[in-house]
């Protein structure tokens, strides 16, 4: 999804370690975790947080090696929570590939999912850095009462924009803030550049979300690489949705269908239909836009640096991507 | 299962607090979330690894208050590991409660689990020490291999004395060995203390999962608050049934039957009086024996104070619990 901008260029080195590092910190004796662990790696991805990283490090130091470890560290966070959501959506695709849970079952996607994140915590404990470390385990904390929220908001037609957007901010902008922070932090910032960067990952994690739940009504399955539809047979309600249940013509049968997840399964393609009949869609990317241009604004308190370039590109490219 | 002795006379102001604390540690915003894990403390339990840290940290300081939040986060690691164990057995009671599985549903579970430990990781992280979270973060990570181990295990009858020991070694001793050693630490104890306070915790863990194993044998239902036999019934082999397994008369039989989940969850009574007949539960209880003897000898390491005659009753209590 971001083949248009190569926002790696300016760290690909590093983040070919990261690669590396992720497969080399899954070396468990366990068979069966392991190649769980490693299907997981190999399944792909876009490593947006481990690149998070490493471009915020790269804000103030032309060396980022020592923050590669770290890096990797975001990634297993961001796996850990995919594996369980996966024992949870039940999910059988994720990135065209069958999930772990669909390959192994309930058990070992659990267990996967805390291996990884313990041993992402086992990583970045290695700094010997009690701020970075207390951050992350805030993070953890945050990003679990987002995972209930969003299940706990199926099919539920009341929730409004604000409960959307705190939704998106626990899964998506928490972590790539974090990240961006981590990598400030590594860095040695100043205490209002490391603010900075967290709020540009924040804002641009927002946008980043929001066009995402914009790509589930409109993208290929190709470009997915899961069903086009699957939030609304899920009945995880998004930005269009919400929208056209405020303000679509049809609000009151799009509300009935919503609310009935068995509509929800059989007739996703009509609900899509009512949902794109609306405006949803551009007011869904018109509030990513706004979000990208906040992000955008942030990067004025940092130094001038080539890849504050970089950042601004993302942040511009995130809310115009293709579909 | 501690009543005959109460190792909690040196330190009952500060688990009191232990326990208030447990509580406002989970003031989720979150109704079931809040429900759950605040059904999940009220169950109660020993606080056997809050009790450890404690003690550790009171045979270098009279005052340990400072000690008590990280006694908490040692409990709720225990604890979210448990609401994972619960997803996994399907077990419907633990402490003669319903489980939260039970309760509220795998779902629930699986990210009440991730939560608790989030919390307690945010807990010790409030120390600000990274060598206390570097510990924690390898602790957690080596109990999830211990887990899959576990699951791996289950009608597994050509399992041996050693695989049995490195299985409770991940699900028990590990944990109580960590709290022993993290007590130490906060009380900046020598290196060759904390040491000495980690084989202790380690040994003793180990005598007190042998018992435990033993009691699911020999127990009354109200003393285990779960029904008895569970482990057969769950197809899970401890040390009595391995013993029989090799050196009792009916092993061939017994063998075909505990491999089999069927036979193990319709006759587990036949099953458990096989295991009885054999001397398995003899044979149990002198290696939980020479587990404790072990635990009381690295006392020898630690500077005479009141609190180490404490350590060495539960010692010699552990692997003498009545039945």
């Amino acid at each position: 999804m971001m083949t248009g901008l190569d926002i790696y260029n300016p760290i690909s080195g590093e983040m070919a370690r990261v690669e590396e590092l992720l497969i080399e910190s899954i070396d468990s004796e366990l068979t069966t975790l392991d190649q769980a662990a490693t299907h997981l790696i190999r399944a792909g991805g876009k490593r947006l947080r481990p690149a998070f990283v490493l471009l915020a490090a790269k804000v103030f130091a032309d060396e980022v090696e020592k923050a590669i470890p770290l890096a990797t560290s975001l990634e297993l966070v961001h796996m850990a929570s995919l594996v369980h959501d996966d024992v949870i959506d039940n999910s059988e695709l994720r990135r065209g590939q069958p999930t772990v849970k669909n390959r192994w079952g309930n058990r070992i996607s659990l267990y996967t999912g805390n291996y990884v994140l313990a041993k992402s915590l086992a990583l970045a404990a290695g700094y010997r850095r009690s701020d970075i470390l207390a951050v992350l385990a805030d993070a953890s904390m945050r990003i679990c009462e987002g995972e209930i929220k969003q299940m706990r908001s199926c099919f539920n037609i009341k929730q409004g924009l604000k409960d959307y957007l705190r939704r998106i901010e626990r899964k998506t902008a928490l972590l790539i803030a974090v990240s961006c922070q981590l990598g400030a932090m590594l860095s040695d910032a100043a205490a209002h550049q490391v603010r900075a960067l967290e709020r540009y990952g924040y804002y641009l994690g927002m946008a980043f979300q929001v066009t995402d739940d914009i790509l589930d009504f409109v993208a290929s399955e190709e470009v997915l690489g899961k069903p086009v539809g699957s939030d609304i047979r899920q009945g995880v309600i998004t930005l269009p949705a919400i929208y056209a249940l405020h303000y679509g013509q049809e609000r009151d049968q799009l509300g009935k269908m919503l609310a009935s997840p068995l509509a929800c399964n059989r007739q996703a393609e009509e609900i899509i239909s009512l949902i794109c009949d609306s405006e949803g869609i551009d007011y869904a990317y018109h509030v990513s836009n706004k979000f990208a241009q906040r992000a955008r604004q942030q990067l004025r308190h940092l130094p001038d640096r080539p890849v504050k370039d970089t950042l601004y590109e993302i942040a511009s490219y995130i809310s115009a991507r293709e579909y």
